[in-house]
This record gives structure tokens, C-alpha cells and sequence, in this order.
């Protein structure tokens, strides 16, 4: 399952790792409400599937915050009202089934290779409230080796840029995320990336303007993964996906066009490496439940 | 072997990877003239070690420029006079062993790594003329998907800094190698890292400014890598490691300088991953016998 802070996606999959069943319900705040709703979610997926509980092998938790996984404990999970819980004891507790708990975009990440069958080594760009990568290698997650492995969003690009909540300045995260966009375009309010398109289409030109710099933003994290880690493919997801092929044809444009001015960028083959996460991809949930085993 | 801009550096390594012999002789430009030196280190360590060339199992090289290791062809050696070289068939006709070419920071990375007793991943950055870092894990050079992991010498980290001859403005090696050292401080001649330490203890201003500005793009270098590829190490290497403890010092300075400022930085140690290459060590050359069979 994939808890995230609007809504509780969860699949059964079976052993060939193909979706079985899935159910989607909303998210409500607080350690104890999500404790209930992940157990409620996989009562829901046995009574689909026509199982009892006790029939499924694992069940696999992806959720965001600071995720320890030997624990499965969970803390600063703040779009959850989460400050700490032990939700994998809990769960396993209640469920009586070996649970595993993982970092939503190492999740999705997983989940991506998985459902759009790359194989060797991706990235998957969650442009969300905030910004990271995750990567897959041979379809398991490289989480480096204290563990922020594809944590871009904190790499500073602009020593004239906007503070950063981390205490930088200039971070990709404060160009390349749902909380740039609120800042580059006020005028959108909380959920701009929901809004954003259409203020362009009716000519909003401070709309353009920040739909063009976060597109800039994400065009470098593209560049930025190549030139470190250097993915076949580089996945786009989280909530900004929603932006779908206007994100799309500007990431590959921007990065075309830096191409156009650096032979040594246009060997690197940048825009065909990006690959954008179906809409209602339930990545996260799938990633979440190979999560324990990789 | 290990053909630089200057010398030829070559080991002859027993089964157990231990150093036998090593010899050292001028490098002469010239495509002629590099196939003939590389021959020569072949037959002196022979000699040395009281060996027939074919007792040797392979022969292994270093070489910097853009290296083709399917067909051991070396294009684009600038430092060296060689525009295009079948420098592998040469060898490998003139001394009957099998020959390996690789990229020279590839072959300091294994190198660095078998050297220091490195395991799991870690990140070597050459401070050359150039910048770029090799990448190792499990003592396997992590070469990415299109052969270009590790070359963050091309990542803009300054919108209004120095044009980059790569074609783009504000790379990390318009701040971090020995080219850059040059721009930053033209009093310098054409080997900068050799007179500036005496400079700054002498008082001069600009050579100091200079020194800092390489040191903090070094640090950015350091942080790029563990929030890319996230190694326990960065060993720090390349012609600049001249700069001694000096440029360490002022690394790990830089870099808790940074974590001071951000709790998120602090958490990563970054200070305590980096570590120098000796000035003497041989890593590009032992590396490069590892390189063919890795």
C-alpha cells in the first residue's frame, strides 16, 4: 500500500507480481487513524480477492517521512500528522502478517521498473511537495550508503536562488516541486499544479513564467542524474505528473535545447531517456509490496 | 599502466594484487611515441621482476581522453598528442599478452579503491585539468548506463558563472580543477597548484581568493556525490592532491561549515567521508590492471 497524504492506495498481487485487486480510500491524520486505515485497506483487498488474511505472504507499506526500516517505524511524516509511529509492529500485530515498511518514492520507484519493465538501471523523479529520486538497479532499490542515495532535491544550483527549507539556498527542491511552484505562482494557491495549465491557456503570464522555471528545474535533475548516477531511463512522477504532456514536451524541448548548445550534453542522448508515470499508476503501492523482499 | 600528461607510471602486480615491481619514465606526445613508451614499461617491469613479457597473464592501461574498450581505441588524448589510437591491438601485437584500455580516473578509482582497502561504494574525484569522478562498488567500477556516471565536471551549479568550454556556463569544473585554477588566479602561470600554497603564505590575496573558490567547488563536488550516488568515501585525487593537507583541511572545513548551517547536511557526515590519495600512490596504474577484467 502507498499512504500518502490525500489518499491510502493499496494492491493484492500475486506471485507472478501482477495487480489481483486494489482498493483506494482517503487518508485521515493522525498515528492512530493510519494505523486503522492500513488495516482496513488490507481487509478490504482480502474480502475482493476472496482470501483471508492469513492467505496473503507480506504486506508492504510505503509512506513518506523519515522511514526506518529494521524498525518499521516511521517519523516526521508531516503531511500525515505523523510524528512517530512504529506502524510496522502495529500492523503485524493486527494482521498477523510479516509487514515491511519503505520510503514512498523508493516505493514508486520500485514499482515503475516494475509495471513499465526496465530493466538495468532507472531513476524515478518524484516531483512532489518536495523533490527526490529514487533508483532502481537490476530491479532493486540502490539506496547508497547511508541511505540518501537520489536525494537531489537538495543539491544547491543557484547560489542567487530562494532559501531552502533545509538551510541552503538555491536547492533544486526550491525550483523543481509543488512548494516552488506555490511560491513561483502565488496566484495558484495551494494546489497550483492543479490550476496552472489552464491560467496559461487563458494567457496568465506569470503563469507561464513559473510553469517554464519549474520546468527548467526539472529538466536539471534530469542532467544532474545522468551525469552521476546515469540511468537508462528517468522516470517522471509524483503529484506534479499531473501536468502530464505539457511537462513532458517542455522537459524534452529544454533539454533539447541545451543539447543544441553543448555537443558534449547532445552525446549524452538526455530527452529520450525521459519517460513520464502514467497518471493513475499505482506504482507506489506495487513498489511497496517488493519493497520488504529487495 | 597509468599514461599521463607527463609520465608513464607502471606496476607489475602478483596474483594477489600486491605491487612487485614499478618503473616510471617520461611520457613523449605522440601516437608513435605512446604505443613505443607503453611497450617499454612492458619489457622494464619483465626485466625487474626477472620475468619473460609472456609470463605476464594481461596487460592493463590507463589513459585519459575518450576510451572505446571494446576495440582499445583511445580519441581525443589532448594532453598527450593523440587525436585516434588502436592503442589495445598495438600492445596486445607487440607484447602478445592481452591488453585492456580504460579511462584514466576509471582506473584511479579501482585503483584508489584495492590501494585503500575501500569496499562497497565509493567515489573517486579527480582533481585534474579536468573534473570528473570514478565510481566504485564491491570493487567494480560502476560505469552507468551509457558509460558517462560520475561526470560531474559538467553539472552548472552557478547560472552567472564562468562559460564552460563543454558549451554550457557555470560547471563544476569552471571551479573545481586545475583549469579553473588558472582562470581564477592568472599570476599563476600554467601549473597553478604548484606555486599557490607558497603564494598564499606569502601573503597574496588573489591566490588565497583562488584557493577558496576551488576548495568550496571541491566540497560542492563532495555533496553532489553523496546525494547522487551516496558513497561511504570520496577519495580526493587527480594532479591537485598536491594540495595536500591544505586542501583537506579546508574540504572538511567547508563541509561543517555547511552542515552548521543545515541540520540536513549534518546528518549526511560529509566532512568524515572524504579522504586524500597519497601523493605518491600509484592507484591510476594498479587500477588499470584491474580494469580489463572488471
Amino acid at each position: 500500500m502507498d499512504i500518502g497524504g490525500t489518499k491510502t492506495e493499496a494492491v493484492a498481487l500475486d506471485a507472478e507480481g501482477r495487480i489481483e485487486s486494489s482498493v483506494t480510500v482517503p487518508t485521515v491524520r493522525g498515528a492512530d487513524a493510519v494505523v486503522a486505515t492500513s488495516e482496513t485497506v488490507v481487509a478490504a483487498l482480502a474480502e475482493r480477492t476472496g482470501r483471508r488474511i492469513g492467505e496473503f505472504v507480506s504486506v508492504g507499506v510505503g509512506i513518506p517521512g523519515q522511514v526506518d526500516r529494521e524498525g518499521g517505524l516511521v517519523s516526521h511524516a508531516v503531511n500525515l500528522g505523523v510524528t512517530s509511529l512504529a506502524l510496522g509492529p502495529a500492523l503485524a500485530e493486527r494482521t498477523g502478517l510479516p509487514v515491511s515498511i519503505d520510503n514512498d518514492v523508493t516505493a514508486a520507484a520500485l514499482g515503475a521498473a516494475h509495471l513499465m519493465g526496465l530493466t538495468g538501471t532507472m531513476a524515478y523523479l518524484n516531483l512532489g511537495t518536495g523533490l527526490a529520486a529514487g533508483i532502481v538497479v537490476d530491479g532493486r532499490p540502490w539506496r547508497g550508503a547511508r541511505g540518501v542515495a537520489g536525494e537531489i532535491g537538495h543539491l544547491p544550483v543557484d547560489p542567487l536562488g530562494r532559501p531552502c527549507p533545509c538551510g541552503q539556498r538555491g536547492c533544486l527542491e526550491t525550483v523543481a516541486s509543488g512548494s516552488a511552484l506555490r511560491s513561483s505562482w502565488p496566484a495558484g494557491g495551494d494546489h497550483p499544479g492543479r490550476r496552472i495549465l489552464a491560467a496559461i491557456a487563458e494567457g496568465d503570464d506569470e503563469a507561464r513564467a513559473a510553469f517554464e522555471h519549474l520546468v527548467a528545474g526539472a529538466a536539471a535533475c534530469v542532467r544532474l542524474l545522468a551525469l552521476s548516477v546515469d540511468p537508462e531511463t528517468v522516470v517522471v512522477g509524483g503529484g506534479l505528473r499531473l501536468l502530464g504532456a505539457p511537462l513532458e514536451d517542455g522537459l524534452r524541448s529544454k533539454l533539447d535545447g541545451w543539447a543544441a548548445g553543448s555537443p558534449f550534453l547532445a552525446a549524452l542522448g538526455l530527452s529520450e531517456r525521459v519517460r513520464m508515470l502514467a497518471a493513475d499508476s499505482p506504482a507506489a503501492a506495487v513498489g511497496a509490496a517488493f519493497a520488504g523482499e529487495r
